[in-house]
Parts: C-alpha cells; structure tokens; sequence
C-alpha cells in the first residue's frame, strides 16, 4: 500500500529540525534471505547463547511479560558490580551498548549552534574519534548537531601516542568527547592498555573506550574506567556473549558521569527479557570463554590459511580479519564470494576500498569460505 | 560495595553538560518486593498474554538470540500497516513509545540556547502539554533544554476548544511539539476525536497525540493521523497487550515525520522478542478485546462501588480511576491501603494531592481493595 497521507510539502519538513533534515536516510544492513548463506558480515558470534541462558530466558516467558521490567536492571547491575568488583553506582545498562554511545553524545557534547559564541565551544562540541573505527561515531555526531574530529589512523592501524597527536596537530586533547573502538575495528588491531593510560591521561575531556570486542583480546582496559574519573569503557552483550537479537550492553565509569547518564536515559531502557539473558550469561562465563578460545583458534587459522593464499591479512585481536585481497579488487572480491554464498564486508570510503572484513564463524563456515576463495582463485 | 573511583570533584562535574547537570536524578518507581502485594499502581494490564503469544515467543528462543534483530522492525510494520491499512512508511515501532515520545521532541524541537537569538525562537523550543497529563513530557523538555509550557486543564479535564485556549492566552498555537494524552492520564478523561480534531486543526507545530490508553475508551483519533500530516498518534503494547516487560510502542503518522524519527533512532532499538511477542499479539486480537471488555466491565462496577462508599469517582475511559477519597486525606489512603496490601497511585502535585489514581485489576484484585477500602472506613 502506498503511504497514506498529503504528498511531501514544504509546510511539512519546516517542523523538523533542519540538523535533523540534513541527515542522511538510514539504510538498514543487509537482512539475507536466501537461505544458505554463511554470513561473515556483521561480526555476530558463530555459537548460539550457553543452553542454560536459553533456558532461563524461555522459563521466564510467562505472566511477568505483562509488568514493567525494573528500570535500572538493578539485578544486571549487581552481578556485574561482582564481576568487575565495583559497586553498581558505577554501571550502567542499555539498550545495547549503542543506545548508551548516544546518551554519552547527549550528556557530554554541546551542540554546534548552542555554543557559537563561546571562545571554548569549539571543544565542548567536539566528538572526536580515529578513522577508521566504528561508524556509528560520526553518526551519532550529526544527529546530535555537533562537531566530528575524526583523526586518520596510521596505515598500520596502531594506536598514536599523545606525542605523536601533539605533532599531528588535528588531534583535540580538550575534545568533549573522545570514542576509542578497542580493539580497533575493523581493522581488529589490539591496544596495549598502557597506549591507552596514556591517551586518557593526556585527555581533558570524556573518553570512551568502545570494548565491544574485547573479549577476543589477550588484554582489556578496564582498569582506566576505575583509574580516571572521565573516561568509560563500554561492553556489550552482544558479539562476545551471542545476544545481539536481545539488546543489552553497559558502560562502567565514575559514578558521575554514569549519573549523568541514567538522568538522561529512558525510564524502563531495557528489555525484561533482555536482563535475564544477560544475568543468566554471567552464570555461565566458562562456556563462553571455551567459545573465544575456539573463535580466537579459527581466526589464527584462518590468518594463516589467507596468507598463504596471497591475502594481506592485519593481525587482529577481534572476532574477525581485515584482510587485502589478492588478483582482483575487494569490491569484486565481495562479489563472486556472495555468488559463491558467503557474505563479507567491504567499505566505501577511500582508505579502505582495497579491503574486506571478514567475521569469525565456525570451522565449517570458515572452510566453506576457503573452498569459495579458492574457486575464485581457480 | 562503595563506588569505585576518586571522589566528587569539581573538574568531573564540568564534564557533563549544565542542562543536564541540572536534572534531578531520575528516581525509579516503586518496585514491590512483598509478596502478595496486589499492585493498583502502574495501569499494568491484571491479564497475562495470550498462551499463544508466550508460545510464539518461547519458540523463538533458539539460536537466532545470536543475530541482530530486524532493524526497521519490518515484520512487526507490515503486520500494523495492514491492521491500520496504511504503509510501513506511516510506521516507526519504539523501545516502548517512551523512547518515540523522546525522539519527537529531538526531532522536531530546537533546545533554547540554541534559538536564543531567533525572534520566532520560543515556539520553535516549545514542548506543549495538558496539566495534568503524562508526567514524562517536562522530563523530556528538560533533557533537551527546550521550553516547557504547561497549560492547566480545566477542574473537570475536558479538552478545551481552540476559542478558549485563544482566550486563556498561554496555549501557543505555533509550539514545535504539542503533546495530548488520549484519553487523558492520570484523569481518565475520554475526548472526542472532533474535539481532537478541531485543536489538530488549529495547531501549527507538530502534534503527538498519545493514544496509551485508546484500547480502554470508546473512541480513539487514529485518522488524524493520516488526515492532518502534523499529527502523530503513539501507541503502545504495553497496557493493552500485556507487554510492558518486552517494551514495544509505535508511531503512526505521515512518512515525513516518521521518516525523520527514523533517521535519528538507534539502529537496532527494538529488541527481537519484543517484534516477536508484538507481531504474535496482532494474530490474537479477540483475546484482547475480551479482556478490554472485561477490565471495562470491572472499571464501571468498581467506579459504582466506590462512589457507594462516597468517594468521588471522574468517570473513566483508561484502565484507571482517579478518585477524591472521603474523610482522610489521599495520602494518608495511599499508606492505610498500603497496610492493607494494596498499592495505588497517589500524586505529589499540589492540585493533585486530594486523588488518588487506581489501576483497574482482576476482579479478585478489586474485590480485595474494596475489602480493605471498607475496613479503613470502618
């Protein structure tokens, strides 16, 4: 049916907010339905939730699905508070852990057009970030009517030291927002806390470090949230602990700014059913670290398998591989590999059109891309 | 466990945006603990689910938890585009119509310093709303630094007509964003949709009519929505549909509007069961309107009952009474009801103080708050 209402007039988009009419469409990722398809595009975890999670969150399926969830997944929180060994003043949960990036942007960042006359506005409005990292950054920076930094990372995809982003000279150190994906993504490159100690300590404004990933990492940094009062760290359940499907991700940090955040939040953020998983998960960690063993044993062989196969392959620390493909381009690469029904992602912008990322899956999936990669190759 | 981190300090604080430094903490609601608590409190629906909706959802809890969930909430759209016969464009489905309710005023409305040298500044960061109604609405105002105008209702709740808001003078007519509670909370109060529709008409701004308790009254204003583009109708799952725990509520309106809210969104703000659950819910519709009719039935024997026992009851067309109790005060009703095991709602605003909000329960619920209404009185 063809959408009701009068046709587009100009009357019409004056009431939205002209930031707001700048934006670009949202285009959903691509939602496969030919079935059969090994999907190694969004970095989802090849190995379903521990069966005991699964359990838990069907025994809960029941007459409670008519009450509001508690608000604050205070429950969550109090496992999570033991996990990380602070209270849970210092967490907070969302709706993914994207819903809180953008809660930081809220909370943390003055829009463009409210400090215009300020001779400091520049810095207050700033969200600053590497390129490449996760793409929502800069998203989430015009949505909210603030100012991008993104500064290029080195072609190696290391972390900068403050020295080094002094000389660069596009680096702000008073930013009011700094998000660092870490592990990088997608170039799954691994920080060494200490790198990260000392971008934070240099740091005048919040830092977010995005460990959405860290969970296929040899180290965390975790530590820094509790070290320095203005930086967070953001975990999600979603890629390490298989529930993206159920939205929950967390933010641990200062009981200040992680006030900040809840005042700002929606009242009943997360989903009931969402909070049991997570809870359940915490239950039952030693399955999934069995599976980051797996997933990392994979990634390792199949680095080498690629390498072998004249792929340029990064080292990574992440559930996948960014990965320069040999003979023909990336984009022609992610074309015959669809053909031969295995999805990868490959990114527009300039700097990495000659790449593919490619997720994790299980052996057998893995294998499966192998044997595409060779027909290719054939 | 104390929080963990250094103390307050005054740097910290600077971090965080004033306006929101100058939230109110959000403080949860009342989340019983006490068995056998018989909760009149949150306009929770007293009816589970219908048995083949929790069957739909624990049948999805599988291995697909893995996945990202459906970001557009493509199924949960098509199946209310064609209960509501219009296109999945006129659709925006929420993590609860708080979250949409909260998007609109991002969308449509410009924060106050934003606009402070633009002469047509005040109406462009207006949010606009009944007193009483939805106690949400100054929250979001204040968490965007926009403008609140708040406009008593008169002493009965009835809507008032455009030629007396134009006499009463604080209404604003070019508001960015009107907000109206639907039939009206915490009043109960039904308005006609001709009523609705002539202050649609009048209104220049965008206008959120918030239809969460439309399921319990005799008529509702969802054609406004496709007959004037400005108005957005918001529902939800929660109340009607037993779903409050899974956190779903949609939009209808023209794909202008909608399509901004999406714009702005998270990509993945619905969780998997929720669509789900939602969509299920929509296959069973008689079950519902069965216990519509039912709570109805109780709602009207109830508001018999208590006006018996010399309460002043306004009559009701939500899920609700809002009643003036006799002899004690309210509050002193709220703690003695308490005793007695059973919850109700009362409000702290001083032309408020005198009523308390009662949530329609089970039969059985009711007749147990009749008891103890009688045994206070006696």
């Amino acid at each position: 049916m063809k959408p009701r209402g009068p046709q587009k007039q100009d009357p019409l988009t004056k009431l939205i907010r002209p930031q707001v009419r700048r934006l670009e469409a949202y285009v959903p990722g691509e939602q496969p339905t030919t079935p059969g398809l090994i999907k190694l595009n969004t970095n989802e975890n090849p190995y379903p939730p521990a069966p005991a999670v699964l359990q838990a969150v069907k025994a809960a399926v029941d007459e409670r699905l008519r009450r509001y969830p508690n608000p604050a997944a205070d429950g969550l929180r109090a496992r999570l508070a033991q996990l990380h060994g602070c209270a849970p003043e210092n967490l907070i949960i969302g709706n993914g852990s994207d819903e809180l990036l953008a809660l930081a942007t809220r909370a943390f960042v003055e829009p463009e057009n409210a400090v215009r006359a300020n001779p400091q506005g520049v810095a207050r409005s700033t969200v600053q970030y590497f390129d490449p990292s996760y793409s929502l950054y800069p998203v989430l920076a015009d949505i909210h009517g603030a100012r991008r930094n993104p500064v290029l990372l080195p072609d190696d995809f290391s972390l900068p030291t403050p020295t080094q982003l002094r000389r660069q000279l596009q680096w702000d150190f008073r930013a009011a927002l700094t998000f660092i994906t870490t592990p990088n993504a997608p170039s799954g490159h691994g920080y060494a806390t200490a790198a990260l100690d000392a971008l934070c300590a240099a740091q005048k404004g919040v830092v977010v470090l995005d460990e959405a990933y860290a969970d296929f990492a040899p180290e965390n940094a975790l530590e820094l949230a509790f070290k320095h009062p203005h930086v967070l760290v953001s975990r999600t359940f979603s890629k390490a602990y298989s529930l993206c499907f159920q939205r929950v991700g967390y933010f641990v940090g200062s009981p200040e700014l992680i006030g900040a955040l809840h005042k700002i939040r929606d009242s009943y953020n997360v989903n009931g059913l969402g909070q049991i998983a997570a809870e359940a998960t915490l239950g039952h960690l030693d399955y999934y670290r069995r599976n980051f063993r797996e997933i990392i044993a994979t990634r390792e062989a199949l680095r080498k398998e690629l390498t072998a196969l004249e792929f340029e392959v990064h080292p990574s620390a992440a559930n996948f591989l960014l990965v320069r493909p040999p003979r023909f381009s990336a984009e022609r690469w992610q074309r015959e590999l669809r053909a031969e029904k295995v999805l990868v992602r490959w990114f527009d912008p300039p700097h990495l059109r000659s790449l593919l990322r490619v997720t994790i899956g299980s052996p057998g999936e893995v294998e499966a891309l192998l044997r595409a990669v060779k027909k290719i190759l054939s």
